[in-house]
C-alpha cells in the first residue's frame, strides 16, 4: 500500500467544493449564481481569442525558452513603462504557467526546507498550501480590517528569522489595498531584516479607490508576481509572469527549465495581445465597479458588514457572525436554498474563517443584483 | 542582495543552449538542422488544432477541476482500454500540465525532504533537477547498454532505503526498451522493498522493436506518467496525465489545486481529440521509423556506434569517444561548422556524458538524411 507524504497533506479548497456543487446543481437545471471563485465571467478579449485561434491553426506551437517568448517578455516590459512609468528590462521578465508556477519558482529559488515564509491571514489559501508542500514553515500574520501590522512582522522575525514575506495588494479575499506609504514601510522593514519581499500584484488594474503601486517602483530587489488571469480574464489559459532581480534570472530559468520546460506556447502567443485590449477590459472592470457599488450599498444593510474595506480585486469579505458560527454550513445552505454560491471563510482565514464569507463580484451586474435580492429575502428569514 | 537557495542550484540544460544557438544561427540565415531537442517537427494533428481554434473563439476557457475535465479523463481511461486492453477507471486519471507537473506532484505526494529517489544514468536530466530542487536525494543507477540492473537497485536500497524508483521505457536519451519480463522483475523488487514505482511512459507508441508494456498491467500500485508531447506532437501545449492508485487520487488533487489550479483548459479541450488522430500520428511515426533505419545503417559506419540499442523513443545515443573527450565542445563545433545541432551527453549522463551525444530523429526524413551526409563528410576530416 502506498503511503502519502506528510507534506502533501495540505487542505483542500473548500470554495472549489462549493463551486463543484454549484456546477452540479446548474447542470441539473437550477438557476445557480456562482460567486464562489475568483474567475471573471467575461472571456479573454477578442484580440486574444483570435490570436490563439490563428496560432492553433497556423503556428508552430512548441516549447519556448523557459523564461518565455522574447516578444511576450518585451510586451511585459513595455507594460511596466505604460502602466507605471517604470523602466524594467525584458531580461528581468519571466513568463510563468500562471502565478501558481511563479510562487513555486520563487519559493524554491529563495528557501531551503524548513525556511520561513510569512503571509497574511486572511489570505489566498494556495499560498499556505504551496509553502507547506515545499516543506516550508508558514508564518500567518493576522491582519485587522485588511491592514498590515509591520510590528507583528518584526516580532515574528525576532522570534525566529523569516526568509520571505509574500503580500498581495489588492488582496484576496479581503479586497484591501496598501497605500504607497504602507508598502514602503513594509519593504523597508524587510530590507532591514534581510527578508525577501514578494509582491503579488495579480489584482493590479482592479483598484477602485487609489492608483496601483508596483513594488518594483520602490526596490529592484523585490520579486513581482502577476498574471493574465484576473484583469485580463485569462484564467484557464494558465499564463502569468514574474519580474525578478537581474541576479536571480538565471536561477529562475534553470528551475523553470526542469520543473515546467516552458509556459504553454499558445497562451504565450495569445497573451501578448492582451495589453492591446485595455478598452474591452476596462469596460469589464466598469461592471465590477458597478457591482461593488451594489454590494457597498446593500450588504451591510442586510446584516453582512465588510470585514475589510472592499477597495480592490473583485471580492467582498463579509462578516457573517450575526447569522452563524459555521460559515461552511452556511454557504452550503445558501447554495441549497437560494442557489447562490459564495466561498466559506475557512479557506482563507484560520482565525476568523468560521465567521466570514467571500463573495466574488466578477460576474455580470445582473448576476450580482439577483444574488443580492435573493440573499436579502433569505437572510430576513434567518435568526440573528 | 538576494541570496538564492542551495536547492535551486540545479544544472542548466546544455541541450537548450545548443538549441538556442541553433535557433540564432538559423535566424541569421544559416541552414541549420536542429536535432538537439526531443520535439517532433510535426505539428499537433489537424483535429486537435481545429478543436483548439474553435475553443479559442467560442468556448468558456476557464479553470477546470484540478484533476482535469471529465471528458478528457474519460478519453484517457478509454485509451488504456484501446491501447493495452486495461480497465482503468477515469477516476484514477489526473490531467497534468505536461509530464513535468506529474513528476513534481508524484514526488511531493510520496516523499519528505531528504527522501531518496532512484533514476537511471543516463537519464532525462529534468528528473535529477526536479528531485534536487524538491530537496530529495537523487540516486543514479548506472545502466550498461540501456539495461537495468535490479541488483544495483537492491544494493543501493540496502545501503540506505530508497523511496521511489522512476524509470522510463522507451528511455531518454538511450531509446532503450525494457521487456515485460524485465519490467516485472524490477516492479517485483520494488514491491518487496517497499519502493514506489513510477513508470514514465511518455515514449509509449514509439517502440520500434516490441509492444509497449504498461506498468498498470502489472500492478495497480504503480504510478504511470504520460503526456501528449511526444507521439501526439503536442509539446508546446503543456498537457500530460498520470494514472495513480485510487488511494492517492485525493492527495494529487489537493496538491494540484494549490500548485497548478488546473492544466491549461484550451490544451485539455484540444487533447481529447488526439486519441482520434492515430492515422495521422502513425504516419508521422513511420517517418521516425525510416529515420531510425538511416541512423542504424549509417552512424556506426561513420565511427559513431550506439551506446545503447535505439529500440524506441526517437533518440540515438551515440558513443563519440573515437573523436572526443569533450562532447559539449564537440557538439558546439559540429553546430558551428556543419550546422547540425545535437545534444551533448553531459546533460544526461554524469558518468560517460563526455563521450556521448544524443541525436533526436523526430525531424523529417530529409533533415535526418542531410544531417547524416554532412556528418559523414565532416567526421572523415576529424582525427580519430
Amino acid at each position: 500500500m502506498l503511503k502519502v507524504s506528510n507534506r502533501s497533506a495540505v487542505a483542500p479548497f473548500h470554495a472549489m467544493d462549493v463551486f463543484a456543487k454549484a456546477t452540479r446543481l446548474a447542470a441539473n437545471g437550477a438557476d445557480v449564481i456562482s460567486l464562489a471563485v475568483g474567475q471573471p465571467s467575461a472571456q479573454a478579449p477578442q484580440l486574444v481569442r483570435e490570436a490563439a485561434a490563428k496560432a492553433a491553426l497556423e503556428a508552430n506551437i512548441s516549447y519556448t525558452n523557459a523564461l518565455g517568448r522574447d516578444e511576450l517578455r518585451q510586451a511585459i516590459a513595455a507594460h511596466y513603462a505604460d502602466a507605471y512609468g517604470l523602466d524594467i528590462p525584458a531580461s528581468r521578465a519571466a513568463v510563468t504557467t500562471g502565478s501558481s508556477a511563479a510562487f513555486s519558482l520563487a519559493f524554491l529559488a529563495l528557501t531551503e526546507p524548513g525556511g520561513r515564509v510569512a503571509i497574511t491571514a486572511p489570505g489566498y489559501p494556495a499560498y499556505r498550501n504551496i509553502i507547506r508542500a515545499l516543506s516550508l514553515d508558514c508564518v500567518e500574520l493576522e491582519t485587522v480590517d485588511g491592514g498590515f501590522d509591520v510590528d507583528a512582522l518584526k516580532a515574528a522575525h525576532l522570534d525566529k528569522p523569516i526568509d520571505v514575506l509574500l503580500l498581495a495588494s489588492p488582496a484576496n479575499p479581503t479586497g484591501s489595498v496598501l497605500s504607497e506609504a504602507e508598502l514602503r514601510a513594509i519593504m523597508a522593514a524587510c530590507a532591514e531584516a534581510g527578508i525577501v519581499f514578494i509582491s503579488d500584484e495579480i489584482y493590479h488594474r482592479l483598484n477602485f479607490t487609489a492608483d496601483d503601486v508596483c513594488a518594483a517602483s520602490i526596490s529592484d530587489d523585490a520579486i513581482i508576481i502577476n498574471s493574465f488571469s484576473k484583469y485580463y480574464c485569462m484564467t484557464g489559459w494558465r499564463i502569468g509572469w514574474m519580474i525578478v532581480p537581474e541576479a536571480m534570472v538565471r536561477t529562475i530559468e534553470r528551475l523553470a527549465q526542469s520543473l515546467y520546460i516552458s509556459a504553454p506556447d499558445i497562451a504565450q502567443r495569445a497573451a501578448m495581445h492582451a495589453f492591446d485590449a485595455t478598452g474591452e477590459l476596462d469596460a469589464i472592470r466598469d461592471t465590477y465597479r458597478a457591482n461593488r457599488q451594489l454590494l457597498v450599498e446593500q450588504l451591510p444593510a442586510m446584516g453582512l458588514p465588510f470585514a475589510a474595506p472592499p477597495d480592490g480585486a473583485f471580492y467582498a469579505w463579509m462578516d457573517v457572525s450575526r447569522y452563524t458560527d459555521d460559515s461552511m454550513a452556511f454557504a452550503h445552505r445558501m447554495l441549497d436554498e437560494i442557489h447562490v454560491a459564495v466561498a466559506p471563510g475557512i479557506d482563507f482565514d484560520p482565525y476568523h474563517g468560521d465567521h466570514r464569507l467571500r463573495m466574488s463580484y466578477c460576474g455580470s451586474q445582473d448576476q450580482v443584483s439577483v444574488a443580492l435580492s435573493r440573499m436579502s429575502d433569505w437572510l430576513s428569514l434567518q435568526g440573528r
